[in-house]
């Protein structure tokens, strides 16, 4: 049963496949990270519940608050976000609700969300840059230089919709807000200032920070690995994934298209040389 | 372009085939349900927010705290889970988290979570025939045959693991205390206690209310529809998935199976009936 | 290790646990149903091993050319189809190709595509209840009158768009020649027709075979079970989702909404009595 | 309704938004790619109307048998594939068929079969630096220098349970085949023999091509792009999902976890400093 290169496997070997430290159960136990469940039930918000199973440490008061604030403004952007017009379509094929919101949160990839996640690295680089460059603009300097020959994309500045994005200064307040108070160092938000700043530069119209990258601010300031503000986006955007394939529901429709059904595609024939037989 | 039976298309109509009543955009500006966002960034805490997006009314502290305590409770049960289990393996594939997240969440379905859903139509089934039948028990007694009719399985009671779920009593707890303080009325809850006596009836071991249930019973008591609350399932058990999601790339393998690479899986070799021929 | 109430696990336990009759690997083998994966390569074309893999028998040429029609025929229907945009829209969120495929795939689902599944059943009900009924016609009846009660579409039957579905003639002039040279005993196609003819009485439009009708036919001719026959044409119309993505990769459009973005979704604002409060 | 910076919206700007050359519908009509839909039914196999329909172009049947043996070869590898597990698992948790497959196909990521898209890249990597390296040697040990300092693994090479792949040796006999008629002209495969070669040198084990890369000598042979060749993986392996979830669906099980419930995962407390308060 068990090919010849592998060692000779044992029951403990199969627990062991599948360790964790989230969760422990026994039977009547359910523990979380060490701490009973019931001892987090009524006690724990969900933001620090959140925090803590994630990464299995507590956030103070602060931060737990900073990372509600990140949470709240990316709920939802309405219809014309493709993740939320899939899930309503989705909606109306015949599925559950949680298959609606899967094949929605699943779109929440690189260009979709997911400039948050590449934003939190840039800022990141820029703050380590940041050490050994003689300067903040040095540093900043230097890394927008590199992405910008990666793509013509800044991940989290600029919106192509939004001249600036409403939900821009209220986030980077309470971020100057939580540095004040010392609940963060700033670092991060010193460095998304800079690139802004730089990016602004010799431009008539600036080119602002949009919700990806003041959430990824404040990720950053809370010490969030890339990949994991990713997660945490995801988590914020099923609310409004939610809200959408909710109402969707409750209208009743059946196999919703992406446009009515008085308008067809237009179909773009093949040029001749296009073809090379007949079917 | 429009085929025959359609009304003539407009822009309108293509901009109303999209209506929505959870958020309005405009450029530089985000609203949800009538509220600017940078009026709730900051201010209102994400229960709140996420009860405030979905239906579209305002919680009291005490119903939020209702919904938050039953959203900390189901956020994980471990990788025997199928879907944390899938999480953690869609994980080491090459794909985003948000990719794992969704392959995870897409099967919570009428098994597993679900039951969340199901509960909460049994509760409000024996809810509403008490108005009519001689008493709560009777009313339960009626519901109960009914679903057995349907399924062995009695949505939101028992567990095939815990023989009493940890999870029950600070639920219960927290609704009992609602109850008192006038935050809900208990008629679900009463419904919830009544179904788990008459399950006892008889049994040496009783048949409690698992987590499906007692959260049910918030959910019940809140004015949640049940397919909504698959929904706030759904949100709630996304923290745990991202939780193993975010362990397992920590742990960097790649393409992690089932079980050890040392086990194969038993072939059952079709019997020679089977067969009709060669391929 | 092991809570209480389970048998001592074993190694074997664990392998049997993933027990399977579909295939055997071993170092340097692998087996399809006790054939070498070598046997197939090169000397089975593609219908004839999906069936051999799924189903576990092997089908006659007759046979497969059938199944062939079906999977040929439903390969898409355009970017109307929910599946369709959906997978277009993925495709520009910065997603796989598999991840947009699977966000398309998850939504074939009861109402959309999922009637060829509904109307096997109801095909087969209707076959099985012409034994005992005088008639076919009387079968056809009581079944039709079942199935109304429950919903008002009958599955397989009519087209929103398709006054007449160019496919049905096609697909059920192969049946008829099947039964002709007697791969397949017509059963089905006659209840199909008999439904078909009923539905038209007393209309001066008539309700023809749609696709799924058509395709649900031939699944029924060849014994599929009715929820396989759904996994047979997720098989299908994933060809078309393939298309449809590949197509817009091609295209390079970063995160398409449904509609162009010069149009924005009109906001319904809610009832003032529908607000409670301030947010 | 339209933001300022957008031209202003039209009718026929919709339509023009989900422009597609794979579909054209009408009332009663359907094709692709120029041909009825009733001109391919019953007269073009499905592997050819694959090709039609995402390629725009025919192959020649050369081409189609070809393809085809790619399909066949990649259907399955059983449980132990995280896909198939997974597929599996979701089947159990009270979704649809769809929606198992769904969750399985996602998974087919860069690590997961997405070798096989790298593997088409290395291959078209080699072709081209042949024509200005002086030999294919030398293009293919610069080519192999390059991947090397990205990532230990070489895609499409070695396999960790395979010492040498069954699937390699009658995939690459009709490759060889192909060129000796003259439908391919075979560089990809000579490409794909000198990194073998290559790779070999100095080890006493070989590292033989895998699956992933006797297939993308196929797709590269046959001009897919490269990650249209992954796409045409999703549609073979999509085979062997169904297979697996309908075998499950088959045995019944409910919320079926990785491992029997017998067996408890491993919990490995987190170290005392790992913890910084209480819950």
């Amino acid at each position: 049963m068990s090919p010849g290169r592998y060692p000779e496997p044992t029951v403990d070997g199969v627990a062991d496949w599948w360790t964790t430290s989230v969760t422990r159960i026994a039977p009547g136990e359910v523990e979380h990270r060490g701490v009973p469940v019931q001892d987090l039930i009524g006690t724990t918000d969900l933001v620090s519940a959140m925090w803590f199973l994630v990464r299995g440490d507590q956030p103070s008061p602060g931060e737990a608050r900073l990372l509600e604030a990140a949470l709240v403004a990316s709920m939802d952007h309405g219809p014309q976000a493709p993740s939320i017009a899939i899930a309503r379509m989705a909606m109306t094929c015949g599925v559950g609700i949680n298959n609606a919101m899967a094949s929605a949160v699943n779109t929440l990839g690189d260009s979709h969300g997911g400039a948050g996640q590449q934003c939190v690295e840039l800022l990141n680089d820029v703050v380590a840059g940041s050490a050994s460059a003689g300067s903040l603009r040095e540093a900043a300097d230097v890394v927008l230089t590199r992405w910008r020959s990666r793509s013509p994309y800044i991940p989290g500045f600029g919106h192509r919709f939004h001249p600036r994005d409403p939900r821009r200064d209220p986030l980077l307040g309470l971020v100057a807000k939580a540095k004040a108070e010392g609940t963060v160092d700033g670092a991060h938000l010193a460095a998304a200032l800079e690139v802004e700043s730089l990016l602004a530069e010799g431009r008539e119209r600036p080119i602002p920070m949009n919700i990806d990258g003041a959430t990824a601010v404040i990720y950053a300031e809370l010490g969030f690995e890339p990949e994991l503000s990713r997660g945490f986006f995801v988590l914020s955007r099923s609310v409004g994934i939610l809200a959408h394939a909710w109402e969707e529901r409750q209208g009743g429709r059946r196999n919703k298209g992406p446009i009515p059904p008085s308008i067809l595609p237009t179909y773009r024939a093949p040029a001749p040389t296009e073809r090379t037989g007949d079917a």
